[in-house]
């Protein structure tokens, strides 16, 4: 991870994203980050030995990601003491939340999965208040939550803060449809870290030599590489609704839980925030429960904008 | 693990099949073992905590793992030079599967789940050799390959050599037919396996308090249940799947790879062998490139039987 220097002009995502600021580099530059970290730490890189003993490293970060596994998949489903929201024009959104059985089975499901899916390396807290950023240069910080879990968690973390910020914006415009140029923005970096991220990871796989998983000795003919080009597109697939899932996840923890983001925690009048929020929660739940429904990163766009003209 | 004493009465299972002796306890005892021990070292039976410990515990077992990944899931599938077989009879069989583009990629497939799957602490060699019996007791021994990993496994690895020995009896009747009632008797337990270990993991889940995926507080209307216990079959429906392709593997690697296995190394004849292999290795593809279409143990039992007249 790059650690930020004293002194920088770098500004924190989150409020570069309240502000309405675009960032021309950002996209690019955290796909570039997120394939090259998830990718090299894998086993689809590199040799099995060296993936057990970053298993081995790693696992002793009990304490903070045990918070993830509270706070992200199982506090926002239940009562408990320390959850917080926009109250009372939410409380009916929270306790339908609470016994959406579908939901909580898919939020649950992926908690096993946070807890048993040791595919790389990952950051584990890679949300806007985690990155960094001037024009020029994008930064990524606070790597605590680290240790060697599901790719989608990294990936759907970025995705679902872009949302945030996108369904925060009707509580930051002057006027009605005053940052609709910015929401494009936003949902256009949506689609280019998914897309960012999903090209260079293939491309990475596609080029790897020394990756224990899928040996490439062992495809050698066109028929060969037909056959694992098309296990390297189920396994993406897979990887994007992970992502999605996570990233819903990650949605409703910061409107229904402990943690709240100052996207929506800085719009001042409570009626306008629920607004923003109920949206938001609403795509959500369709990226946690449908992830399947969505063929691309294109119809997550078009769900955001139908959700958002309400 | 239950450790054998020494002058014990029991003997090796592999060697028991061979002589085609019937254990009436063995399937009951090992469904339980399955289930008992892969089930409450998960972290739907027991604290995340402690799993992390488990993992950080086991994940110094490189060595051993090692051989798994290679004699299992890469060297049946290229020239290797520790592989043999029976030759000149399997030649042919040897190298149609080099050249199996989808078995290659769904081998290799299962060596990510068993490089990435944290899953359960799993004994990672459990075949017949691994078993001890007496007609009233069962025991597993040899232990060294324990890490933790993908439940299926296990599961599979009892289930791909019960359908080796099912395999090996034509190359050990006295007279065709001979062994008509002991092939029953190996299909049956290996329904009676698969079963046993189905309903008692889904019963120990069923029972589970203190598990922290699906943590059971969240479910508690009678819509949450059936919700659950939904997530539950498909959760099993997916062992059955791994464990099925898991076997598979376990059955080729031992016809085409490194270390073979008595039940077919002691037919004497090479001729005679081949056929009991090439018939283990038509089923063994199948269960790894097409466990989808098994629609419960009883399609597998039907494969077998139709395999094996020919």
């Amino acid at each position: 991870m790059i650690v930020m220097e004293y002194l920088s002009p770098h500004i924190i995502m989150r409020k570069g994203l309240i502000r309405g600021i675009e960032y021309p580099r950002f996209a690019a530059d955290i796909a570039e980050f997120l394939a090259a970290t998830l990718f090299n730490t894998s086993v689809l890189a590199g040799a099995a030995a060296e993936h057990k003993r970053r298993l081995e490293l790693f696992a002793c970060n009990i304490a903070l990601c045990r918070i993830t596994e509270d706070l992200v998949f199982t506090d926002p489903y239940r009562e408990a003491p320390l959850n917080r929201w926009t109250s009372p024009q939410l409380d009916a959104d929270k306790r339908a939340f609470e016994t959406d059985a579908a939901l909580k089975v898919a939020a649950q499901a992926r908690k096993y999965q946070f807890l048993t899916a040791g595919q790389a390396l990952i950051h584990g807290d890679l949300h806007t208040g985690s990155i960094m950023l001037t024009p020029d240069d994008t930064r990524v910080i606070d790597p605590e939550f680290a240790f060697v879990g599901p790719i989608g968690f990294d990936v759907g973390a970025v995705i679902g803060n872009l949302l945030l910020a996108f369904f925060a914006q009707e509580g930051h415009e002057a006027a009605p449809h005053a940052r609709d140029p910015y929401r494009t923005w936003i949902l256009d970096q949506v689609v280019a870290v998914w897309t960012g991220f999903h090209d260079r990871f293939l491309a990475l796989w596609r080029q790897a030599r020394e990756g224990e998983a899928f040996v490439a000795g062992l495809f050698a003919s066109p028929q060969d590489e037909v056959a694992l080009e098309a296990e390297r597109r189920r396994f993406l697939r897979m990887l994007f609704e992970d992502s999605l899932a996570f990233g819903g996840l990650k949605m409703i923890r910061r409107i229904l839980g402990l943690a709240h983001v100052e996207d929506l925690e800085s719009i001042a009048e409570p009626a306008r925030r629920a607004v923003c929020e109920r949206k938001a929660l609403r795509l959500a739940r369709a990226l946690v429960v449908e992830g399947a429904k969505f063929s691309d990163i294109s119809d997550v766009i078009e769900a955001a904008r139908a959700v958002a003209r309400g």
